[in-house]
């Protein structure tokens, strides 16, 4: 008999997860339905702030592959404008609503639809802060192609001042699409720093690159409200002062968007996320979930943690789909590897934080160590600073973060599969990492970091 | 009593055992004396093909520490123009001699220097074929900074053909250095493909890359020898053809300057590099060896081989340099990673190729994806190539080699990581690597390979 398997959420997790069952069961062995809310699937999301900053140039640029293409070549009976607001375990079927082309829910008579497997990927939920005035027309959120379509629309009017709230990721990635546009940019956050995944150093330098950028920071400040000034946003208003803004850019990160799954009883975890095991199983036979709505381990902290970033959504939804095609496949973890570009800066980080390791119970050791991308006396050689986060009692890498010019963040990788095999700093003094002029100093960033790192804790051991 | 300390070699490996024997241990307890032959201590040998090609203004900029440096602040009695002639292990001291200047050996009696600790770390000598004219005047090495001084006078006179003879990094680079001065260049060597150490389908996208940039290629044909013309150089004599030559290059790679060591004793291994153990301890009590004239293991086949990087030498002087000043630490061994740059491309390679691999006694399944560098839509995204070899029985990650344009090469160090831990293709798909659009797509192209990997050996265990 066929099975019947449905796909929530038609982006990366819930189509990777389609098209990797696919691969391995014929359309005789497996019907594979997915509905999407929105009018576009597998798109990225990641890519929105470049197409506000004009970088990418059409918005199609952004979409990896188009709905015709799972119809007619992978047999995937992708459904857009489809919403899926019910989950009926015991009936083993999900109720659909027509969206209309709206994307918003709308009208429409929801009908059910049965599966025998199922598979949630219902990606995050942008959070919006809780104050007056939120929902104002020109106060934007980043999350859908149509939400940077609208921006490119509202920048079409020629604007001159916008805020921005949050500086995470999304937030400071905006701010450069807007000075970009010639607006003046002021960024309001409650944090002391933008990026706080970031070491306060670390932070300062990230501060310090959107001050040169011509970015106003309001760091500490607490949002109050948006006003309103003939039917549009006016101003942002925080604890200590009132920003004039002819348009706003919510950046305040996402949360797992995991309310249908646990309406339907399907558990979820402390960060909200959906709980699955490392095949991305929920707990419920035949249901499976991915991507951004789920949660998922830290290798480090061996904490579980919701983080949104379509890399885990593809890798997530790969798994689901190889293990309903019957193989065997499974998700190991996160080490919290993040990259983000900033105007001519780059900042990258992996593992745990000072703070984070410190919660996670670890005696952290940080090292920061300027040092240049290329060798110094290669033309391009630009700076960097890497810093590490060893565990005193060990010397175990814990984590590691990069600010540096062009050619540095990518180095995070390095460090990333480092921290993943529990290596201590002074192992890693003998990695061999590939050297030449054109690439790196003669004792590669990475190198001399893990040295110095390993230095000061044997330091730390004499004095006792 | 003061321990006196000799070290043989003023280079990465020599300098940096002084410096780190000088960090442990006060000039009270310990003398330092280090003896170098040529006119300078502590430079870039593969510095000098962009001193040559123009990029590297000043040879001087090649200096990484000045000689006064070692003797102000370090209390490094340096002495430049000194060649250590003879190691007498019953005596315990060296013979020197004054090399008067010229760096070539010359006049002066050996009077003999003491030692408590010796450190030999005597480099490596340039290859030269054994063919008839290899004397000629304007057959250049590419070994000292005053190799690359000589060459760039040569090319004051304004040559118009030049032959580099040996296709392996240092041959490519002084390629290209020569076609930036406007030469018509060929290159000759016996291999049918440049860059040996890569297979032979990555190998051939460097000869296209040399071919792009002009170089004429002369691939597997056998060297016999160099015609004279006026005094100097005039033609390049293959078994095919007889190449017009202003000026010769030989970049025939280098092997261990052991001989200094063999005569008095010293055991050197099958790849003529001096025997250490980890913590580069000859097996003669107080000696030690690091740098380009030692023999390390590699750790995927196990096998002792020699390889020249300043990278290593570094690495080696520092491990020698530690445990001569009373602390520990060890040599690792390598995984054989390379980097260098042939024009607009990167080239690099870990581990083993897969002729490697067979000789090694693996079965190697080897995998090639096409990508690029950033997100396909964002900017500047440029195709590379990444190719995986993986062990048919285990799935272990044996090797990986990347051509590609900027931005590609570095990406080899994640993989001369996973090569380090003995990691499978299958469990690379899950590592955590960084993703934004500015640097990588979706799928970074590390992991894309990898999967793919995977995939190809799980077809061939399902064929049997």
């Amino acid at each position: 008999m066929t099975e019947r398997l449905v796909v929530i959420g038609g982006d990366a997790a819930g189509m990777s997860a389609a098209s990797q069952a696919r691969d391995r069961r014929g359309p005789g062995d497996l019907r594979i339905v997915a509905f999407e809310r929105g009018a576009h699937a597998s798109y990225s999301a990641c890519g929105i702030p470049y197409l506000v900053g004009g970088e990418v140039g059409d918005v199609e640029d952004l979409v990896s592959r188009r709905p015709e293409v799972f119809r007619d070549e992978l047999d995937i009976d992708l459904r857009l404008h489809s919403e899926v607001v019910e989950i009926d375990l015991d009936r083993r079927a999900v109720a659909v609503r027509d969206t209309g082309g709206t994307g918003a829910g709308g009208g429409g008579v929801a009908r059910w639809e049965p599966f025998d497997q199922l598979v949630v990927a219902t990606g995050a939920v942008p959070n919006r802060p809780d104050v007056p005035g939120v929902e104002t027309p020109g106060v934007y959120g980043v999350q859908t192609l149509d939400d940077g379509t609208a921006l490119l629309e509202a920048l079409g009017e020629k604007p001159e001042r916008a805020v921005v709230v949050g500086g995470g990721y999304i937030g400071l990635e905006m701010a450069e699409a807007l000075v970009r546009h010639g607006l003046r940019v002021s960024l309001v956050d409650l944090a002391e720093q933008p990026m706080t995944t970031l070491d306060a150093d670390m932070g300062a330098l990230v501060a310090d690159a959107l001050r040169e950028l011509g970015v106003e920071l309001h760091l500490g400040e607490r949002l109050e409200g948006f006003e309103e000034s003939g039917g549009r946003v006016g101003a942002v208003r925080t604890e200590n002062r009132t920003l004039p803004a002819d348009l706003v850019v919510l950046g305040l990160g996402t949360r797992p968007n995991s309310a249908l799954a646990e309406a339907a009883g399907i558990p979820v975890g402390e960060t909200s996320g959906i709980r699955t095991d490392r095949r991305m199983r929920t707990s419920v036979e035949g249901v499976w979930a991915a991507g951004d709505c789920v949660e998922t381990v830290h290798r480090v902290s061996g904490r579980p943690v919701a983080i949104a970033l379509g890399t885990h959504a593809n890798k997530q939804g790969r798994v689901a789909g190889i293990n309903i095609g019957g193989g065997y496949a499974a998700f190991p973890g996160v080490v919290g590897t993040a990259i983000s570009k900033v105007c001519a800066y780059e900042v990258a980080r992996t593992g745990l934080s000072t703070e984070q390791a410190l919660r996670a119970g670890f005696e952290p050791v940080g090292v920061v160590v300027e040092s240049t991308t290329r060798a110094g006396y290669y033309p391009g050689a630009r700076p960097m600073r890497t810093k590490m986060i060893a565990d005193r009692a060990t010397g175990r890498l814990l984590g590691a973060q990069i600010v540096g010019r062009e050619g540095s963040a990518k180095r995070i990788d390095v460090l990333a599969v480092a921290v993943w095999h529990e290596m201590t700093v002074e192992e890693m003094t003998g990695l061999d990492l590939s050297y030449a002029p054109p690439f790196s100093p003669v004792w590669d960033p990475v190198l001399i970091t893990a040295r110095k790192t390993a230095q000061r804790l044997e330091e730390l051991r004499e004095r006792g």
